[in-house]
């Protein structure tokens, strides 16, 4: 009998949920609007909703666990929430536990960057590696880090939070708090901010021209007929992402750099300037680790969440 | 009949060796200065003659190995070097098969700040915990991880290179040929030019007063007896210390951080400016991980590379 895994995908706008074979195929999908605002009460029915109907969709197949992945940084040791930011209520939630109520098998709880790492090492870029850093680069920039064959985990499960190093002192002020941070300056946000400005101070740029929306699709779109403004921005955010990259490089010594989030919808375009970052400044040890594009796109999390959940029935770390 | 290990740290200007009790015990010690311009074999001829001596010191006692920590990068997974900056001959050279055929018991080869973490986690400031990042702020920036009670050697054992994360786009050249990176601002070479350029444009400090040199100890001496550049000076130094320990807390997620290297010996002195930074701009679940001075001092990578040796034999994982 085929064993099977529910993964969910818990973000400020959707719950996602797929059905994940054993070898990584999405069997089934459903998804809601998350009802950020609700409480943990009602986001939990939702989960649980999409959940039960996609094991009911699971036939005779056995469901090992459902794996949820959430927005860090969340303790996944004890798995109480201190708090969520782009969803209400959650602060000291027992999240874990409440989860566990819920449902007759096995659950497990990973930040999303650590999921989506999961994902690409299990299914998707980085199979059969030893060592890999996953980075997404979206509204805002995280991670998860597999090294010497395992995952890292770190003190509350909470590592891999590489969107906050910082990359300059005093710098633009991030999400987080803090000042200068890699997410304030490599984030999609960040290099759609930063296309607004440029182009309201350039008279030579299509980008707004008319009043259009500038954001990071109208700036590589503007880049192929050759807008000059649109491919310097574009060069700028590869050079920024790969002098972070390069950090990690430094700091990880992984095999490959996976780049997954919405930015990687234009890897083929970012992707020379980054690996020429890291050809030129990365120490000499370093320079031959190549960047990819996250095979399984925005479903990294997703699919990781599911993955976990064989990983933990494989060997027995979840719970 | 009792254990022990032989340690050895191999330095541009000292080889230092110590025969090490299997409870982190310096039994006895040996030193030479680096031949660094001679080539590997007599290197290595200074190796083992100190090596030799030791074991010819260990009475009935069973060596169980020998553990060599070099400056790296280097690849300890084939045990080859690409190349040591600070001693030369080394470019591919066979560092690890040319040490075992030297000695009748097993050799261990790691890359300095990864032995230094060994040393701390094993007996001195991180003991019995899962989770820490020792940085030593000396000359340059090195370091290395423990990450769920295990040794992080990444890709070739080459992990842990946190001098090298970029801390300024385009910043002050590094060592390493990259601009910007941590080391080049963080160091205690960067500290003590930091200390010469601003005495020199500053009339109402003692630094330098009647052409004394100016060199790290000579700012905490003058901040003792209330220099205001001297303490600015070393608030600033904090600062960045501060800067560059938040980014690694939010990158692996210690439980501590273990700072040794030469400015660790003014720790007293520079810890609450770093832990003051990590408080107000780590993220909300990290900012309690404390900051702790290395307890073995500048044991930590020779105590390290013995228990390097205890741990291979062990768990057999360094062969």
């Amino acid at each position: 009998m085929s064993e099977i895994a529910i993964g969910i995908d818990l973000g400020g706008t959707q719950v996602r949920a797929a059905l994940v074979s054993a070898d990584g195929r999405v069997l089934a999908r459903a998804e809601d609007r998350t009802d950020a605002m609700a409480g943990p009460e009602r986001v939990l029915a939702q989960i649980q909703a999409l959940a039960d109907g996609l094991a009911a969709a699971a036939g005779t197949a056995t469901v090992v666990g459902i794996g949820v992945s959430t927005p860090g940084p969340i303790d996944t040791v004890s798995g109480i929430t201190r708090d969520i930011p782009t969803l209400a209520g959650f602060a000291d939630f027992p999240l874990k536990a409440e989860l566990q109520k819920r449902f007759a098998f096995p659950v497990s709880l990973e930040n999303d960057g650590i999921a989506a790492a999961i994902g690409e090492w299990q299914f998707g870029a980085g199979r059969g590696l030893e060592n890999l850093v996953y980075v997404t680069v979206s509204t805002g920039i995280g991670g998860g880090v597999i090294a010497d064959g395992r995952v890292l985990r770190g003190r509350k499960g909470m590592a891999g939070h590489v969107g906050h190093m910082s990359v300059m002192p005093d710098g633009a002020l991030c999400p987080c708090g803090n000042k200068g941070c890699f997410e304030a300056y490599g984030s999609g946000t960040a290099f759609t901010r930063r296309a607004q400005d440029r182009a309201f101070a350039c008279t030579e740029t299509r980008l707004g021209a008319g009043g259009d929306v500038i954001d990071s699709r109208a700036v590589f779109a503007a880049a192929r007929v050759g807008d000059a403004l649109a491919n310097d921005l574009i060069e700028e955010e590869a050079e920024i992402l790969g002098r972070g990259f390069t950090s990690l490089l430094h700091i990880f010594s992984p095999e490959i750099v996976i780049m997954g989030g919405g930015l990687s919808h234009e890897f083929e375009r970012l992707h020379p300037g980054i690996q020429r970052y890291i050809t030129e400044w990365a120490m000499p040890a370093f320079k031959d680790v190549p960047v990819m594009r996250a095979a399984l796109g925005q479903n990294s999390g997703l699919i990781g969440a599911a993955a976990l959940s064989f990983l933990a029935a494989e060997f027995d770390f979840s719970s």
